[in-house]
């Protein structure tokens, strides 16, 4: 099978930039035993491959030079020589950003179409959801009547944070880029409000939509929005560090959180997760977001971009940029 | 009674200067129902007394201008019109910086001279001790084996720190400013090592001696050494904020820690914390403390600055400079 496979050329300084890619035209090889080839249909765009990119030790090996960019792939069994996979599965899997993917059975998740729309599963069902998920209800622990706040609350791991808050009693606050997205979180994700980052006097709006104070805040984002809620968390606050992605492409050593000792003022905790930490509750926990799914209280709509494997370059661009709305996958087939 | 009593005249930007004080002689006013005269015979010198000093919100309200300046003291009850106390009586309490005190009974302790000196009960027995002891094993949860790290290791809070661990079975390293203060550590605490943060390569001493990671870090001093331990933690680290000395009279705005992204790669988490909350578990804690220097594990030694109450400027710009070694008070009388 003719196979056209996007591989890591040179680590980024900064942004990435079409020159840190090799895009590359091999046949796909033959299958060994317990091995399942997969067409790949939707590739999962996410702020965590910034940091793969780079060398250096972080909570997954980088990528290395010539080696095929790590991604999260969802797609079709084509052939299989593995027991519990036959052509036509639907199946998960890091495939990486390639059409065509072999892999060891035992690294792919079978789903369900028929469910929900195979791309859901790279989203709500997927990675970005269980982020969420573990991250809110394990991490930060929200109580029924709490003010939760997100940034990035329009992406694929905010919109999931703070649906789930809102089924858990919890006043949701929002954070986003531009009155769209606002508008988008507040009328079709049932935040109870969301504020502009972009309209300035971030700490003023907030103050005015958190009339008592912020318990949870689960931060996407890191730099100064970071900072600025940091003046304003109740007593005993928890705050989930899960992502930061205003400090992925720096090129400077990123300023810290100049206001952390609002940490001892309010006796808070400032706790770091990776999702991959609760791989063996998984299955529960995807149980759980269907459900709510299938009662329609949890929304697992994501944004496809066209234009196949050769866009990925300009899909991770969209991202960075903060072009996207929810969960943004590469539609590849 | 003639009194002599330091009132906060002006707050300071930076560091506190004689300008900041009025230094006032009053006459005692006559005991009411339940109230107590205490001769002061020793004041503790504390870094929060900077933060005192400061308008806006904290942990406790700001020091108003004109007050007797916050502190806590230990002294001899002269008379009492409370039921509980009698002339003669070693007590503690927040006496404030004066010679003489009047305060309700309620809000003294009655503490026993003979068992250890007076001025440890403003120490390791006072709240430094108690600030160390739930700091460290509630929020930091050391366990048998694990690698402690401690900076301020040679100050009052953080010399009990280190003592508590090793007593807890723990690799117990220190950080201190200066070849003394790390040999005091060492051979007078019993820490396994001591680095010298003022010997430059702090990052380099510290992978040296903490050959197994670090597993628990007590910060008492903020800044850079808090950013340097960030890349030093072990997955599950626990990060203690309980001061920022080196901070606190900054006329800018510190700089947070710009590897707190050192929280999410390790699932670390990073809690403040404030002795006070700990109240009703004081007694418990002073009990298990005091078997421990019974037996000679736990060094109660405290450093006495002479000079009496008008050297108060003095001895809190010693602290602040870093100039003493374990607890610092100043003998009033």
């Amino acid at each position: 099978m003719n196979n056209t496979r996007i591989n890591l050329l040179a680590r980024p300084i900064g942004n990435p930039t079409p020159e840190c890619w090799d895009i590359e035209e091999v046949d796909t090889p033959d299958l060994q035993e317990n091995q399942v080839l997969v067409q790949v249909q939707y590739l999962s765009i996410d702020p965590a491959m910034r940091g793969w990119m780079n060398e250096g030790k972080s909570y997954v090996r980088p990528v290395r030079i010539g080696e095929v960019m790590r991604a999260l792939g969802a797609g079709i069994v084509i052939d299989s020589k593995h027991p519990d996979f036959k052509a036509g599965d639907a199946v998960t899997g890091i495939t990486g950003v390639q059409q065509y993917a072999v892999l060891d059975g035992k690294d792919l998740v079978k789903v369900d179409p028929n469910f929900v729309p195979l791309p859901a599963y790279l989203g709500t069902l997927g990675m970005s959801g269980l982020t969420a998920y573990f991250g809110l209800l394990d991490t930060g622990q929200p109580k029924s009547g709490e003010t939760v706040v997100v940034s990035g609350a329009a992406g694929a791991v905010g919109s999931v944070v703070g649906q789930i808050a809102k089924i858990k009693g919890c006043t949701v606050v929002g954070i986003a880029g531009g009155e769209e997205k606002c508008k988008y979180v507040v009328e079709e994700l049932g935040f109870d409000a969301c504020v502009d980052y972009k309209a300035g006097n971030l700490r003023g709006q907030l103050k005015e939509v958190c009339a008592n104070g912020i318990d949870v805040y689960f931060d996407n984002v890191g730099g100064e929005i970071l900072d600025t809620v940091l003046t304003l968390i109740n007593m005993k606050a928890r705050i989930v560090i899960c992502g930061a992605i205003s400090q992925y492409n720096a090129i400077q050593k990123p300023a810290g959180p100049s206001n952390y000792m609002s940490l001892l003022v309010n006796r808070a905790r400032m706790e770091g997760i990776v999702v991959f930490d609760n791989a063996a509750n998984y299955g529960k926990a995807i149980k759980e977001m269907a459900g709510w799914v299938a009662q329609g209280k949890l929304n697992a709509k994501v944004e496809i971009a066209e234009g196949g494997i050769r866009a990925f370059q300009d899909t991770l661009m969209k991202l960075f940029k903060g072009e996207n709305t929810g969960k943004l996958v590469l539609k590849v087939a």
